[in-house]
């Protein structure tokens, strides 16, 4: 049995620090390094990378909106043949990064608005799809399990890998609880680590169908980040999982 | 005898326009195209690289300081660590189109001050000429013609072109006169397409040692772009030059 | 009788020109003046306050969604605090170099999608009217005739203007014809100058009240744009309208 | 006998945080507020003025390059004229800020690298005096002691302050010593304290001339920050300091 376990890095920006890459790498397969349009910039793509390198974990491009003032988590209103230029430029900017340091991207995760945006909207997951397959047609396209995203992948033939969050609930019907909701989040590393080994090995339950799960996405800006990676991680192996890259 | 002629495109942003570059692709036979820092934006760089290849024209990266409001042509002074970083990300964002599309880059040549500071500054030249063969060590780096940037090319086993501009009049030394100066720009397109042939088949005489000239330079946003264009290439074709890609 | 006639200006960026604003400003009332977040820069804000001054032309603010690559016109989800404090800073911006040249702001007109967004949704509406009420009560509230920027302006006790399109066509609402449909936009400068002269007269009828009209816009990077100037100001003054600022 | 503690604040950016604001505020007694070019943006802006009118501290620009990447720290080569338009258009955000939460600004003092370029270079520094004088003549301009930014103010007829750097080393000839000498910067809050009563009661000797100091700069994102604050507050305070607003 095997999964792998994923983290948002690379989010700092010139003199900005953002989360403890250091600390998490070490328990994660794969890391999403943003690309410098909301969050994240050359010099920091490329220490990101060199960290990945070291740590053995599996690097993707993480691309987002053009936002960076408001990190990419605000819809916006690109269309498609825009949103497709803007994800192409971004994962070329980070392959260049590997292509010097001497590794290869295996997959892309869009990030934010743009994750959720294409987990809802098919023409918009149809245009980073073929971002993606256009750039190179054995990345591996990361989104929600069971969205849009996932289907816009799949339709065009990538391979695709299904994402779940152990720090997050689920309603009946599979889709997240709404982060206004006062239960949304699991606060606890010990009930997030309890999550993740059920998600691993459960899925997810939507409405009719079920979902595996091949990925499971730790955030790095959370106060528990590195506890949350660490539980997480050993309860995997606990469980007989090997974590390992997608 | 062969002569390369190159012209910067993809210079547009969003709504602005700058250039003709539909009449001036059918003269040249290299277009250096702007990666979103200084000037270009995903979109402008698909549409370039599409117009580029309906023309048969070869592409290269035209980065330059991250400064949209200047346009690149304002000294800055990141480091070279940086100035390396800021390149290779802008050579990866251009790339990811190019490969989009089927084809590939063939050259990369700075913009406007960091061209102008590269030509100068070894160690900010030997950190272009690092970026560009962390890339794709297969691809030209374009200089001002005996420039350190040439120098630092050379120094790290790229193949080099060194660089002419047919508008601009030089020194006895093989510097360019300074724009500060009133007959610093050749102003007629007859005399811009005279000073080509002279480029091309004389080259540049620096203080001592003579310098041959593999690719001449045609601005694009000049009120006469696209007569100096057109003026150039005929001159350059009656007088024994195929005007071809380096 | 008065009718104010504004158009968009300033919307320039570094070497990017956009429109005629030389030809346009002698017929105008109002300019409008982009404040460098989708588009406009400090250089440029101070050459059209100058301008406009020359004119005798009054100015008012024309903030945007912090979009320059996509000129203010993709919608975004800014929450209304936020869009608040970015309209705050924009007015504030421009109010600067009015201060610096004698002048002073006469009114505030959100652009593009900002515009059309607060046209719609009460909550952004209220806070673009609590931004112009901070920064100076007596600010006048542009906003497109009947919409929730004119209540919410009224609402907070700002003087508001409600503004007209001549060059786009209106449904039997009120409301205008979307740019989808064939017939949105007027081409002839002639029908444009025609219905200016309605508008400013009759108004426009919504579903039941009518709406008075106190200020026309006129669209600067219209191909017609100074022709339509020219026209529609001949046109109202024929028609006994006196074309005088807010 | 009067000195003022300043500090810079408002240096977070969207979701980026810096600086401990709420811990330092109650130590100083002016607060420089970047102006979203070099760093702060529009909420960032409010909440940090917000905070220093709950603690009675007076406020002032801190405009900086647009550079926000280089945290306005890199040298830029912008023109006198396009300095000064940059340098109005950030005063301007500010205080419309200032304007609604009913503050007024007492003081601009440049950031970074405009700073220190125009602590040498006098054509920028009167571009910058002419900014600050051009929007109110009341504004005290802050400039490194005995620099030409001082010179220029003085020039123009505005109030000038000359600054001392409590944690940094000066040259006998008055001059700071370079950053990249290893006793560049004094680390111990003792230490600090220390030398900010002998600046603001002996001034800094220049190689002839002596120069008062009215104003002593403390660095907010220092490890020390806090301490550095407290020690300082306290000594000035001890020796007969009144730590008062310019």
């Amino acid at each position: 049995m095997k999964i792998d376990l994923n983290c948002d890095m690379g989010e700092s920006f010139g003199q900005y620090r953002l989360g403890d890459e250091a600390a998490v790498m070490p328990f994660i397969s794969s890391a999403n390094i943003a690309c410098g349009l909301h969050a994240g910039d050359p010099l920091v793509m490329r220490s990101t990378i060199r960290l990945a390198k070291v740590h053995g974990v599996a690097i993707g491009a993480h691309p987002g909106w053009p936002d960076l003032q408001g990190f990419g988590r605000r819809d916006m209103n690109l269309t498609a043949d825009e949103a497709e230029a803007f994800v192409l430029y971004q994962i070329g900017a980070l392959a260049a990064f590997a292509k010097a340091e001497g590794m290869q991207l295996r997959h892309v995760k869009p990030h934010g608005a743009l994750y959720n945006q294409a987990a809802r909207d098919r023409a918009l997951a149809d245009a980073i799809a073929r971002a993606v397959k256009r750039f190179d047609k054995d990345l591996i396209l990361v989104g929600l399990a069971g969205s849009e995203l996932i289907a816009a992948g799949l339709g065009i033939g990538l391979r695709v890998a299904n994402e779940g969050f152990p720090d997050r609930q689920y309603n009946p019907d599979g889709t997240l609880v709404s982060r206004k909701n006062a239960n949304a989040v699991l606060e606890s590393p010990e009930e997030v680590a309890v999550h993740a080994v059920a998600l691993a090995r459960a899925g997810i339950y939507f409405a009719g169908p079920h979902v595996h799960v091949e990925t499971l996405c730790l955030h790095g800006d959370n106060v528990h980040a590195v506890q949350n990676a660490k539980l997480v991680r050993e309860a995997l192996s606990k469980n007989g999982f090997e974590v390992k890259a997608m």
